[in-house]
């Protein structure tokens, strides 16, 4: 089953006949979760988004599935806890995506440092207990200041005390969103980009009931009817709850803007993601990670009232980059003309929690079946210290147990919020990428439950820890010979080792199919024509920008290749598409525009 | 040799007619630890204190030498690790003294709570690890609720979540003090009480050489010379430091007050010592603690301003604690006509500490060499998890490596500080009683270096870790031992098994010394005879209260029966020092004021 522009269309026609059990508006990470466990479950299921999936916000983090180490300084472990033990079962069902990545963390003799030597020790140890990962080859280390700086040359000596090494995560995150989807259709969900919501329906008791959506390629507007419509929109989602004009709850969403800039790694090269305070004792601190041949570093976090749609890099968000950049590595004297690419996100952070993190809080409350299993659990580990990590276990299941039936956002996770207007809306909001497919399986629930109270439809909920995304058919405890052996498939219709590995590692268990679009295009290597073909018939990307930007990361990590391979791709697209010369001429220029914001051409003009 | 009014005499004086090496001024635990250490260093040591050891400060404490695991909460892992281990150290020079006394916190669901029933298991297994004390029977656990009841069923059940128990450790406070001052003068050091500073003085060069002093019981003043002068007096620090006009630094003592309040057990009783949160989600936490047939609970914390010799307990305090614990402890309606007796002491902080902690910063800074110490061990730990205990003990000892030769504060204690005037006074203030040994080791070695470079005098420093204090003769693995068998020396001569018990822990290895003091006082039984005796002639007692508030406990712990023994104590004590009619009752009168403050007789009134 192709996924593409005639999929889409088809799609199209058979939302506007039918009543979805699940309308998820909003393509993102959040939505995509849902979609993929509402349609594995047997729901008739329809996702709308306005842009591209994963546009909005969801192919704009940092790129990692951070643990959270530093909320150990102020003792969340259950933050920490939960985090690695969330991204333990997104590596497992989307084992081609996270990939383990230690992370360096320099340890500086400076005012507010986040960490000392001891204590960073003692919270990595205390991380990889958290994690179940004290015995493995990827227990943290200590480094001294001697070999900190073997392996990162250009960074600055001074008050360099050592450093420490700890498992952290790379992600790929729009990958993460268009696996989700993809996967979701396989299972007969029908996933709409480029189809924007005009306005909430209700039936004739004010319930909410379906969507009016315009479909933003052919501008016809329809109607899409459901039993439960569900707002999973990030920062959109009071945009979305204010449509629905029968609620009068107050906005949620307190959005901060985050930043990431992208250098070659001739300016700049770190062997591995490194992480540090900023050195302005202001409690915040960034990431320099490598990656395909790039340096990038983030992120910023400051408020953010301007357009949702356009969050824009600016000088200050680029000086004060910069500043810590050129500071930590005092002999690289970036300038805003080294950077190749950058991109600007929003974080969709409820404003109940301050705004300025996406930890809430806890309320810790257990039932008493809950405890007694603690208990046990407690006692055997007292006779065998090996059963800790059951301990924890009876923890984290007792205090999953207190919620079953009714839904409390404990459950979900911190930071995200989940709530049910008067009307019926439902609306997904905050959390962050690591806990996903915990929110959307806190949702699940509720959903089944409406569904059979309200609407006699009985579902059977999927497990979704052991549901893979689509290209996840992975063991994913063996993640390195999974992809050493497509990869061998794949250098077997003529791919060099290296473009095979990283077609591996881009498409996982779809490899095989993707391998079968291997008919060259023109102006494109093998690998590249792959990528494009697969992706036009089976990653529905309807613009070269979509392409470009969010199935690949081209535009951000690529810069090298990318004026040899822009006009092929638009070529292809036109051909496939059938575009007048008007309309390739807009696309290539939508192409430019992006490019020329990724890469700041009128922040370094005005820097002339 | 015997320490007693006879023997201050002939201290007074041999200190007329020699120059000491070292004079400390203040014999709370600052100055007793670091008499002990400069005695047995061979150093011609004097100390002088203007009331009776121990009385301004060091009796007053919450008499626990408490591990701080709140500190965990903001990950002040060197606090706790360094406390623990320090702890460690006392418990083996004083075997007799801190006794484990495993701490239960029980964990409400309420706003602003420490710790979680999850973060709580956390915390306790990294308190363990820091304290090495994994693997042992004091191991940390959980409780669930039912459990907490069970043990403290008048504990308020209302959002009570369970609760964890781990190791913590009574103290006696006074006691750690007379002991040190004991084993000094053992050493040769002339250990004086109510010997009060007027003046210190200079020589022709402005520089410190001495003190004038006043011998409070004759009015007689005198000149002690001394090579080094050290002020150990705690909240009277900024006072001596200003007795020294030759300088001009600028106070650093911010003392807030600490409220402890006693009732009976028939009142409010619990089997063990309990912490919890205020429940006012004001950050503070309460200890309950049982001893001796009584409670006693505390404490407050609030800036102090009045008479340092004088704080006293408001009707503010009472309130504020009556008010905490009648609200974990709904049933019991405590009133201020329970409180049988109470004590109110300063805590010397440091105001360059904010004055609201014990707590300093650590700058962390490491030598190479200790730094390659620690990699080793790291790398050990690598191939061989069970090393951990090795790489904390590499990572402190590098940072005790660091200081060597140059003093800095980190070596001593967090939370205190160590200065040397222009003219040459020393001042050792803040710190924590668990810290007194490192603090005092620290001052040392700067005392050490002092007498060699400005008077060519050669000291070997003693290994003070493993040199105990007067009655610490005893195998420290086995204190329970060496207790049953002393106890049976003590029944020989006609105690009973917990009178025997009761001294064996009282006096440690001194006993069998203590037990020759068998004569029987008139209207005394045999313990409290031995206990008089002892302490007339071996524990410098110069009046009742000294006797019956700091060398034993019973005006705070053993109210029941005081009326009995309060007589024949004055009584002896009249007999032993000769005293008129007039001085005997104004030694009553004393001990009648003194019990009428701590049983709070005036705020009773005002109650009425």
């Amino acid at each position: 089953m192709t996924f593409s522009y005639e999929s889409r269309k088809q799609g199209i026609e058979t939302a506007k006949n039918t009543t979805a059990d699940v309308l998820i508006i909003g393509g993102g990470i959040t939505g995509a979760g849902v979609a993929l466990q509402a349609a594995a479950s047997g729901m008739k299921t329809v996702l709308v988004e306005m842009q591209d999936f994963a546009e909005g916000t969801s192919s704009r983090s940092t790129k990692l599935v951070h643990g959270g180490i530093r909320y150990l300084k102020t003792f969340d472990v259950e933050v920490v806890s939960d985090t690695v033990k969330e991204r333990a079962n997104v590596q497992k069902i989307a084992p081609h995506i996270p990939k383990p990545d230690p992370m360096l963390l320099p340890i500086y003799d400076e005012e507010g440092a986040t960490f000392t030597l001891f204590s960073v020790k003692v919270a990595m140890d205390l991380y990889d207990r958290l994690a179940n990962i004290t015995n493995t080859s990827y227990a943290n280390y200590l480094l001294s200041k001697e070999e900190v700086l073997k392996r990162e040359p250009q960074l600055k000596q001074e008050n360099l005390l050592g450093g420490g090494v700890y498992l952290d995560f790379r992600n790929n995150d729009a990958r993460l969103v268009i696996e989700n989807i993809k996967r979701a259709h396989e299972d007969g969900g029908i996933m709409l980009s480029k189809t924007k919501v005009i306005r909430i329906t209700h039936d004739e008791t004010g319930k909410v009931n379906g969507a009016e959506v315009e479909d933003c390629l052919t501008h016809e507007r329809f109607t899409i009817r459901a039993n439960v419509v569900i707002n999973t929109t990030g920062p959109w989602s009071d945009h979305v709850r204010e449509l629905d004009g029968n609620n009068n709850l107050p906005n949620q969403m307190r959005p901060t803007k985050g930043v990431h800039l992208v250098v070659d790694k001739g300016r700049l090269s770190v062997p591995q993601p490194t992480y540090f305070d900023t050195g302005k004792n202001d409690g915040r601190m960034v990431f320099v990670v490598p990656r395909e041949g790039k340096t990038y570093f983030g992120t910023t976090d400051t408020d953010y009232t301007g357009d949702l749609l356009h969050p824009t890099v600016t000088q200050e968000d680029v000086d004060y980059l910069l500043e810590i950049i050129n500071s930590r590595y005092p002999e690289v004297h970036l300038t805003i003309h080294d950077i190749e690419s950058s991109w600007a996100g929003l974080r969709p952070l409820i404003s109940a929690n301050g705004g300025s993190d996406y930890n809430g809080g806890n309320n810790g409350s257990l039932s008493e079946a809950g405890f007694e299993r603690i208990v046990q659990a407690v006692e055997a580990y007292q006779a065998d210290a090996s059963k800790k990590a059951e301990v924890e276990k009876a923890i984290k299941e007792a205090d999953a147990s207190l919620a079953e039936g009714t839904l409390t956002t404990s459950q979900l996770s911190r930071g995200s919020s989940f709530e049910r207007s008067d009307d019926g809306l439902l609306t997904l909001a905050g959390g962050k990428i690591t806990d996903y497919r915990l929110m959307a399986e806190g949702a699940m629930k509720h959903i089944q439950e409406i569904l059979k109270e309200e609407f006699g439809q009985l579902f059977e909920l999927i497990d979704s820890v052991n549901y893979p995304v689509s290209g996840g058919n992975l063991d994913s405890n063996h993640v390195d010979e999974e992809m050493a052996n497509l990869a061998k498939e794949a250098q077997k219709i003529g791919l060099n080792e290296e473009d095979a590995l990283y077609l591996a590692h881009l498409y996982g268990s779809n490899l095989p199919k993707a391998l079968t679009y291997n008919t060259l295009v023109e102006g494109l290597d093998l690998r590249e024509s792959i990528a494009l073909n697969y992706a036009l018939n089976e990653e529905l990307v309807l613009t070269p920008v979509d392409y470009l930007l969010r199935r690949t990361n081209h535009i951000l990590f690529f810069r090298d290749t990318l004026d040899k391979v822009k006009e092929p791709v638009v070529n292809r697209f036109s051909e496939v598409y059938h575009w007048t010369a008007d309309e390739k001429m807009a696309m290539y220029q939508q192409l430019e525009a992006v490019l020329m914001e990724s890469n700041l051409t009128k922040l370094k003009e005005e820097n002339n």
